[in-house]
């Protein structure tokens, strides 16, 4: 039996109040049945578990009765977590009868909502989301404060500094998107390229797909390079189609995720300069996992086979030296960065700023337009900064946060942990008698998925994957054969 | 003096660990002083504040030192928050050249982020961003788990429902953006509207300039009603505008928070209806705070003057009845549902649904596209949900339980709270003798900015503002003469 203690206050007669225990049958006080609207207020105890409620007599109380027993119960089942639900669901249908009876609105509360919120504690070890370290949860948890406040652009101000850090890059024109990768991969296409203009595109798996897709729908002039997922471009390959489309941009994904290729760049800076064009590289799925020097041209130290992290075994890759001249770099905060999704850095060099800030016609969306982004983030040399769009406070904290992590633990320390783990995972992988996807051993490290699903290898985790044949892992690659089965590009 | 114990433990020679305390000469171990470059562990235990460091003699020493330490020192910072900042930052200048000395990157890890995060506890009272309740943040503070993962699907179920009892509509075609009311309004006009088509925007404010501009920049044929910020528009103008122009779309915004204006719907829903033009609605400074009912056309039982909660005193309006029938409906987060900013509730009825999947062309942004989106939010009827783009998990999380917040409390109970409160700050308004910027009374509450400014009001809060004269308040208003001041829109 639960006791539930009613006691109004009300605004205008401060002594009536009044006080019922469950069972009881209850009236309207005084003060409700009155003819005035005067406020009031209710205080609403519930001591045990198993409701019963009284008769409310009265239809306001009935109404503010039935309001706060269910936010109250709810509340209380939150704040239980999930094993005390039983509490408020049992009694809800009731209630919300109640509710519709009282109410103007004809959407009833659903009932959904009044259970608590439930999301179960799971190692994510597919290419993204990863799990986020407790710091940067607590980041994002934290009492927000106004998007255009000064602290909030101190806090951009760091979120450039680690950007610039992360990319290797001394690029003013950084910034984050308020968004996913695909809004970094949108803001680059509709800010580097105007309608008709040409467009090269390395289509190697599903990122060069969707950023043909998206110049395509903007109205560029798009021509695409296709190889098979997995498949290499020469620098000889690219220079001739750069020579023959004369294109403003050229697109390759750095970790190409789908298939588990990790791109080389060495040289194609070089050739895009040449030739008058911009560079763009997608690299979401490998920043702070593979080194990746946006600025430099100079080669790593070593031959540098890294696999990701958090990569999931059918999407695995290793990553050979890169050494990019690039002029616009995206990636995501969701990936290794082991922030929550929402965020993604973008950086423009000289070159690029030189071409979107001149013009004929405006970018297609206002709100990916870098003209006001790179106000909003005071990139553009600017006193003031305009307000553009709400950015996600929250996000920010928790993205500034994973970069603080990056700047402490260090670029090389991060790729020589993920490089460490992913040998571990290949060995792994080469004791279980898995094949990879990619023939050449250096740079790939993807077992073939219909070995995976044959040999049925048990795995701690959890699938709803009709090519798994059981519950324990989930499948995210992007092989031909499995183009429609992408639980987790 | 702060101990330092460091211990190495070498994946070779297990054997091999040196432990040193603060002041002493620290060489390289044995197995660090080898040629190989295998890997090794490291763990360090600061005791007190007042850090002597070590001489690192040994090159590899240095190096892992001063990462551990700057690792160690933030993140102990960081959980003693803001006080204990003195510990690492005394010590960043040399422990940062030290890490340049070592390293390949170019780059160097920023001192900014090697410092706590710094964000202030403070009243938002502004139009938006509000003050995030604890329950919320605690929501988007929870461990993630995948985008696409089963328990995703639940919670972005629950949000549909959520949105569907804010909004008082059974639309199917109903989901959260993966951005701010702005990637809901680029999304209602990209998917709503093709190139030339004819698109009529009522123009009071700044909302209605930005889908214009949105508008146009999608190659629409954009016709403009404008009035003076604050101004309304009579049913009359409006039918006389969509017969007039032949718009595909008709836009108008109900809480204009730039001015100060609830603006009332009656009879626009039929209006448009008639004219086979739909009608768009941007409610995002007003949802949870005035009566909005997206499939309804009947009357509110009574005049209902409500001032939203989160108003800021330059940005104060109250509410006449609203009696839509509206065929596109969007809001933010971060307004009167109380999360952080990040998503943005949008939804489309029927008739708007023939429209958008019935083009010739596909809508400029893929990010934004509809078809792919409303597959995504599994509102298209497929059995399968394809990856799309990676949404906000967090951001999910926290507008969830702004919802659940919501639909306990109950609609009804929400605009009377908000009302209650806004007739305080009313009283209070006149008790200062401030006028309100727009003439009528019952649908206006803005005080004028001059009288304000001249006043000079003592209000406790903060500002950065050149009209403010102290820094005791924001002002957050866009009234004409102040067009290029807005801090907080």
């Amino acid at each position: 039996m639960i006791y539930v203690t009613v006691s109004y206050t009300c605004h205008y007669q401060p002594l009536c109040q009044v006080t019922h225990k469950c069972g009881q049958q209850v009236k309207d006080p005084v003060c409700l049945k009155s003819s005035t609207k005067h406020p009031f207020r209710l205080s609403l105890s519930v001591c045990q578990r198993d409701l019963t409620p009284c008769r409310f007599l009265g239809n306001r109380t009935q109404a503010v009765m039935q309001r706060a027993l269910i936010g109250r119960s709810a509340l209380l089942a939150q704040q239980a977590a999930v094993l005390d639900a039983p509490l408020f669901s049992r009694n809800a249908p009731v209630l919300q009868r109640l509710d519709r009876s009282m109410s103007s609105v004809t959407v009833p509360p659903p009932a959904c909502l009044l259970r608590p919120l439930e999301a179960p504690l799971r190692y994510l070890f597919g290419p993204g989301p990863s799990n986020v370290p407790p710091r940067v949860l607590a980041a994002g948890g934290r009492p927000i404060i106004g998007h255009l406040h000064p602290e909030m652009y101190g806090i951009m101000n760091d979120i450039k500094k680690g950007i610039q850090y992360a990319f290797q890059t001394e690029n003013k024109m950084t910034i984050s998107m308020s968004g996913s990768g695909h809004a970094a991969m949108e803001c680059a296409v509709f800010n580097a390229v105007e309608p008709g203009e040409s467009v090269l595109v390395a289509v190697n798996g599903i990122w060069g797909e969707r950023v043909a897709e998206i110049a395509e729908r903007m109205g560029a002039n798009v021509h695409k390079m296709v190889k098979a997922p997995g498949g290499y471009f020469t620098n000889k390959e690219i220079e001739q189609a750069v020579e023959k489309h004369k294109p403003v941009l050229f697109f390759l994904t750095h970790g190409e995720s789908s298939a588990g290729l990790c791109h080389p760049m060495d040289g194609i800076g070089d050739i895009c300069r040449k030739h008058n064009c911009l560079f763009l590289v997608d690299t979401v799925a490998s920043l702070g996992a593979a080194p990746i020097y946006m600025d430099k041209q100079s080669k790593t130290p070593d031959n540098f086979p890294v696999l990701l992290l958090y990569t999931n075994l059918c999407e695995v890759f290793s990553v050979s030296c890169c050494f990019p001249g690039i002029d616009i770099l995206y990636t995501g905060s969701q990936k290794a960065l082991n922030a929550p999704p929402g965020t993604a850095p973008i950086s423009f060099n000289e070159r690029a700023c030189q071409k979107m800030f001149n013009r004929k016609t405006k970018p297609v969306s206002y709100l990916f337009d870098m003209t006001h982004l790179s106000n909003y983030w005071g990139c553009d040399g600017k006193p003031a900064r305009a307000y553009h769009h709400t950015g996600p406070v929250s996000g920010f904290f928790a993205l500034r946060e994973s970069l603080a992590i990056l700047a402490e633990t260090g670029l090389e320390e991060s790729w020589r942990k993920h490089k460490e783990v992913s040998g571990y995972l290949q060995r792994g992988l080469e004791d279980l008698g898995l094949k990879l996807f990619i023939p050449e051993r250096v740079s790939i490290t993807s077992p073939q998925i219909n070995d995976f699903i044959e040999k049925k290898i048990e795995i701690q985790g959890q699938a709803n994957c009709k090519y798994c044949a059981s519950r324990d892992f989930h499948i995210a690659g992007f092989e031909t054969s499995l183009r429609n089965h992408h639980c987790y590009p």
